[in-house]
């Protein structure tokens, strides 16, 4: 596969890493507002420093991975998508609800591969929780519970675009309960506080919230977010059904294990998301081109993006109104 | 301490027990309706079966620990206090909130020592947890989890006379989360689901259920609760703060692992509450003794049972009418 | 059954604890060279302070616990044989091989019950994996692995009357790994240092050893021991077979686990081995009673006392020599 | 750094592999005495493949990686060395330990790097262990602890010509030793057991053994083989010294936990040594690379592999006689 890069900044080198691990993945060309960080990633891999528009007119390109800034993805899906190219788009679609699904519906009308990054579904671990779960090993899901806390929270110029913490931050685990869960969400009912850092609050946010999910079977599923965890990268994803239970622990540089006075000590997580999902990274870029290569349908598409912003923008609704929010209302 | 007990059922034999390995105190009468029962119980301990007036009467008696039916309760622990007797009392106090609470004025108004069996609380790991959050080991409390489940649920019959999963079962969660955050709850909301068994339903009740409360400085508390866990006895306490975490873990029987090709196995939980809890009673018959010896406060006292109790009715109206439930309006 | 104890000591003060929570065995008596400390452990328990030679003319004591010093062993077991007592007796027999196994065959000879209080084939954990052995969770037993660490060496008085570290200290794992492997001991290698403190050395000792063990069918047994383990009781044992492995763990007072900055921190393991095997000597008690009341051998006898500690003499005379001592040679 | 391989085999493939993923190091020859092996590596990625003697010709050739088959090493080292190249060769230098000392002292007096594959030491674990007990963290090293089991034996013609047990496998853990406890080593005693297959002693060598090494200042090493577990990759060390203890555990694909009335499962073990040392090969190319880039000592060189054997050797005549081989004697 032919792939052009559009996007070379912090989340497009990690791309650009998962392209040079993949045997049939090779890069040609790199877009970037910034000229140099385009040239700079492209030039070492022998790919081709090129314009947005070069790249939709390249007929050799076959596919586009998009990495630029949030505002731009509408634009270059819909291009992309008219260009015939397969897509693999970085999350969001967009922050509003309503310009992603119209984005979704004509990218998916134009009937090509579009991917949609929940780098998450990848994950070794959240992806052997979800194959138990399909082989039954727990029989019937009743309680799903989401521990997702960041190890710091990002500057502040960067929260204030970023949509707030449902829609920046704890889309990642609605699109997560969505998958696992496997059935249609009923209700959100989210609350929300500010305890990290007063600076938030102004700028209108919470930092700590726990949503409460229900669906159509009763199946009842929590997630609690912190944008502080002094120790790393907390994730964790419990499942519990009428068999048993499924739990995924949080990882670790090394398993050393020290034990002395103070006792048994076991290495803090991993602080950053990039070594925590590093396998995910690669195994997204391997699922977009098996998925190409054999026509089927990419772990995550568009309306993946939709709904899991639409559980967002019930979970806002929801704290500021103070109540339960039907997805209906919606 | 010559202590007398009053009920010699289940629980009542589990106190028995506490009280034979306690050095300092000695049980001196036992009580019950079934007289073959509290005979049973009295003379391998050198002990005598008396009625409960009987009890009340004898000067001899420094103490009566109630464990009989909770529609005595009330009754019992007002005689015991006009006879001036220290008093250690099976929760609840009543399924009443508003008899609770006239009771327990009641009996304080009387002065005298009044414990109530809130075992959870001289469990030794979650009195370990709770000496390291007063420690400050994790700084500022913001996030605090309960997991709680049963191995199997109770008879029907037990059920339809419990007042309900939120008074019968999380009211232990209650009392701990209100240990624990030390700080008032401001408000509650609750989601429920009969997924284990469609009788519990047929009775008006629910079986899984996840309620979350928030406190005045914007703590966030959520409790997950279960009837049947296929694993054994299941409840573990997750405490997330400024500078860390701690968590509890459920007990085994043995530490023993095995490795083969299925995996590495630890034991399942422990399956039932007795032998989780054994030490809990055990400390908690001491918390009583010291308590009365150095005429200090017991870790628990009927207020907290009436506190637990409205934090179970305030779970019951908010499931009941689908939205948060301010404490206030109770 | 009526039971005396014969030693009023710090292993006397264990056994009068398990003795009070035994439903079936009640204390009668206590003899100690100190009527004092006879009497302080008796009084309280309704039980006399007696003379040895009272204990063995009294027709009504069932049975008598030796935890006298070393020394007085084998003159009370003999006594105790002949006055038709049931027997438990505090290891060793005696320093001494060829003595003990007089004794032990003198004992065996007069026909009644006598025990010999090996502790940890009571621990629950330790009997939770002879079981799985016994069981062929393993297959085919191929190696075994001890590890023994004290938390800190005895005082240097004790030290130098305890007969050397394989007889004082490694003979509870020659023990195990005679119940565990379950055939005859073939060979002896034992290796040692000084390591911990110097006047171990001067003494003639060694703080730091290791020894193998091979069986006739081949198996191969590792015992690997310190004087000193700072965090505390360091003793676990591996089992690796045909079809996997069993693993015990050290104990600890609570699994509260407590994540920060520093790593994930779960409690040192106990410190002391009355903590550690509370449980053991309890059961040890009731595998007493039990093998009484059936008629049945006890888990431990006098002849496994004789051949740890003929196992204890191969190890002291393979340092020595610095060669593999066969077990024949003795 | 342009670097050739020479041996397009298993071992050649994983170097391979190291080199793709590596930014510094090209790729850029690889030679085997089957050609079209040479040339299914070199083609894809653009290198050529030649013969030996043209990659030795060549100037612009920095470094060759030898993954040859052993008998071609010395030859090839020597030549290498001639050649000026920096070399990277896979483990043993050859069976005889004489003809190793030879090659080593020839390769050393030439003067360029050359570092021998011990891949075990740049395995993230291990690493860190090696870390802390240079940090001081568990004071002084007092007893060093190996469990190396292999899932399964390799085929018997291989094991025929493999040099036993102690040449071919323990090799790992001799080396490991070495680099941990940092001091000479004075002894070796040795027992071994034919356990897992009878062809293997027919075939003159053991699949289970025990080594127990001593050190200068008394430390003891206890190294514990075998050539089946049924369970996957068996790899532990344990270091216990003064002030504490260090413990690697065994990896597994992901961390999911899955409790259910069997018990709480984790994964087995990794099975593969590839998947299990993935990252050490990394990394030790890596550290090639750094070496030749620094003008530093690699670390592990030819000496390592040399003394490794020696200790292999004094291994082997100890089991065969049956009695401790003192270093000296070799």
């Amino acid at each position: 596969m032919r792939l052009a890069l559009i996007g070379a900044g912090r989340i497009g080198k990690v791309h650009a890493a998962s392209i040079d691990a993949h045997p049939d993945v090779t890069l040609v060309a790199v877009a970037d507002a910034i000229s140099e960080a385009a040239e700079a990633l492209a030039a070492p891999r022998g790919a081709q420093a090129l314009s947005v528009d070069e790249i939709f007119d390249d007929a050799s390109i076959d596919a586009v991975l998009i990495a630029s800034s949030t505002s731009t993805h509408i634009d270059y899906l819909q291009r992309a998508a008219a260009a015939g190219k397969a897509i693999l788009c970085e999350k969001p679609i967009a922050l509003d609800l309503e310009a992603s699904k119209a984005a979704a519906e004509a990218v998916t009308h134009a009937g090509g591969l579009c991917a949609l990054a929940f780098n998450r579904r990848h994950d070794p671990q959240c992806a052997a929780l979800k194959a138990a779960l399909v082989d039954g090993r727990i029989g019937k899901l009743e309680t799903l519970t989401f521990t997702s806390r960041d190890p710091a929270p990002p500057p502040m110029d960067y929260l204030k675009g970023s949509g707030g913490i449902f829609r920046d931050m704890m889309i990642h685990d609605f699109d997560m309960a969505r998958w696992l869960l496997d059935e249609p969400i009923v209700s959100v009912h989210a609350s929300g506080s500010c305890l990290v850092d007063p600076a938030i609050a102004e700028a209108g946010d919470v930092d700590t919230a726990v949503v409460v999910l229900t669906t159509t079977s009763g199946c009842l599923c929590s997630i609690s977010v912190s944008r502080r965890a002094v120790f790393g990268h907390d994730q964790r994803i419990e499942a519990f059904g009428s068999l048993g239970m499924l739990q995924t622990q949080n990882e670790t540089d090394t398993r050393l294990k020290v034990v002395g006075e103070q006792g048994q000590v076991e290495e803090a997580p991993q602080w950053f998301f990039l070594e925590r999902y590093a396998k995910a990274y690669r195994q997204e870029l391997d699922d977009f081109y098996q998925s190409w290569r054999e026509g089927r349908a990419p772990r995550a598409g568009l309306n993946d993006g939709v709904e899991a912003l639409r559980l967002a923008e019930a979970a806002s609704r929801s704290l500021e109104l103070g109540r339960v929010v039907y997805l209906e209302e919606l």
